[in-house]
């Protein structure tokens, strides 16, 4: 792409033109050394002004209708006068091609406003780095004055602790009758949720909503989970009939209220910012480990003589750990 | 305590001297430096000597009666001609005290027998940290000639998974009426067992016991659970009434006869060493990352300008990185 200086990524972010949005998140997503330090640059300087969104986390099993919602929640907020960004953290994206938000004919409308912009996941080799480049994006929109930024994740597992990791509010979306394990959803995921969206509250099915909603809500009492500072609440809403949005956008300004009043949403930053941070470094720990040449000359020996039980594991790792923070 | 050469330990620890073996695991659970030197040697002399036994973990809910289990089927091994080795892996004995295996008096005739070795859990910092001297000790007790060991745990989650990559067989002990998911275990568990044991099948439990093997069995199809080269298998035996013992070890030793046989047992194996190298590579990266001097003297206030939200965690962490991996 055409290369800009960092003074023009920044100002162009912060002036909140959509073509330097676009480019600042390629550069950030962009597996290029040079590009990695302009990224870390601009991300430096754009600091000061991120913060400033609700982040919300979108997740649900599949066929619950996220996209849809995101769609018709979207067109909502830009209806209330909100910036709206969309992002997603998809692990299969990299793999199959067909994932969340890679077809933006699912999200037409949405895609077609001005006051929203869509990303799909960026591609990677593994989910802490598409996770990482997310969460840079998330900072990049903040910058140039997005007021909620929604990122979607599907609905297996590891994605879900990653971004629930990066945002202010998770949400789940449910389909009536979801049972009490939300149809197949890794049981550990409920404990993330602050807020359960019913959804398909419609026609025939708004008795079964509502008492899905009912059974979810004795469920999430039971597990104690969610946000600190926040007991997670239920409601039912129709993506298809556009039903229950103002609902559910009273409830996430409360969650938003009462959170930055008592402290906590402070606290929850600070606390995602340093594991974060953690996180970096033992990824980077490892990366570095595995491309140190000492360490490569000896591994593949080292390693055949652990599994033909010639030496222990302990005395390989000892020997690897020596030959890599020894001096060069 | 008394030192001794390192001839004398592995002279010991072969010739299956009781004494030995308990200092030769004191030396590789104790955190001293010189200790730490000498236990290493000693384990790579004794490596060519380990491999020979059947190793056993076995997990199951508060209650199920694992240890009154461990105590009967051991002596019955002993019966069967064979010497016992028993090992714990307990996250909370260095907590509370009160830990499994703590208190030699719940397997007071076992803890008699001459053919058996029973070892408390180690205390340890971290949950790791235990499993690896649980690991050396296993090592060593089967470089002393113990044909079967049986390392007890917890059924809190994390510890079982350490277990089952220690172990060749994975045995869960569950009571009648377990329901679906024995009775609150963390639901990744099952899906480790080679071997579910459903105990209390006697006097007025027998129809119930027979009834939860049956649903367990059916819950194990559906989980494909359990190592490669094994489909997982149930029976019933009463610990109290000292039944089912032979149908048990049956089942194990056809355990250890097919997977032997396939090579599935060797390759099971040759994994768990490999990626318990891994593991210690990685403890030991983030041990040393934490010692460097270069790294302590700019954490505290890195850490806090990224809580404070004046950088990014990826600057911070890149240039954490890169004061622990410059020459010194």
């Amino acid at each position: 792409m055409a290369r800009h200086t960092i003074h023009e990524f920044v100002a162009g972010v912060l002036d909140g033109n959509r073509r330097m949005v676009a480019k600042a998140i390629t550069l950030v997503e962009s597996a290029r050394p040079q590009d990695a330090e302009l990224g870390r640059a601009l991300l430096t300087r754009l600091m000061p002004h991120t913060g400033g969104a609700l982040r919300v986390g979108i997740s649900g099993p599949p066929g619950a209708g996220k996209s849809t919602f995101i769609e018709v929640f979207g067109l909502y907020l830009i209806e209330q006068g909100l910036k709206v960004g969309v992002l997603a953290v998809d692990p299969s994206s990299s793999r199959s091609g067909g994932s969340i938000l890679g077809d933006k004919t699912r999200m037409a409308q949405l895609t077609g406003a001005k006051q929203a912009f869509i990303r799909p996941s960026p591609a990677g080799r593994s989910l802490g780095g598409v996770a990482r480049r997310t969460r840079e994006s998330q900072l990049i929109l903040e910058a140039a004055g997005f007021d909620i930024i929604l990122i979607e994740t599907v609905g297996v597992g590891q994605s879900e602790t990653l971004v629930a990791g990066m945002v202010d509010l998770f949400a789940l979306v449910a389909l009536p009758n979801a049972g009490d394990e939300l149809q197949g959803m890794k049981r550990g995921i409920m404990e993330l949720a602050d807020v359960v969206l019913v959804n398909k509250c419609d026609g025939a099915f708004v008795d079964a909503a509502q008492q899905t909603a009912a059974g979810v809500r004795s469920a999430l009492k039971l597990l104690h989970g969610g946000s600190i500072g926040w007991d997670p609440e239920v409601t039912t809403m129709s993506a298809f009939e556009q039903s229950g949005l103002d609902d559910v956008w009273a409830l996430l300004s409360r969650f938003q209220t009462t959170m930055k009043e008592s402290g906590a949403l402070t606290h929850k930053r600070q606390e995602q910012s340093k594991a974060w941070m953690w996180d970096l470094v033992q990824d980077g720990l490892k990366q570095r480990f595995m491309a140190h040449p000492e360490v490569q000359e000896i591994l593949t020996h080292l390693e055949s003589d652990v599994v033909a039980g010639k030496t222990t594991a302990v005395g390989a790792a000892e020997e690897l750990l020596d030959r890599f923070t020894k001096a060069p």
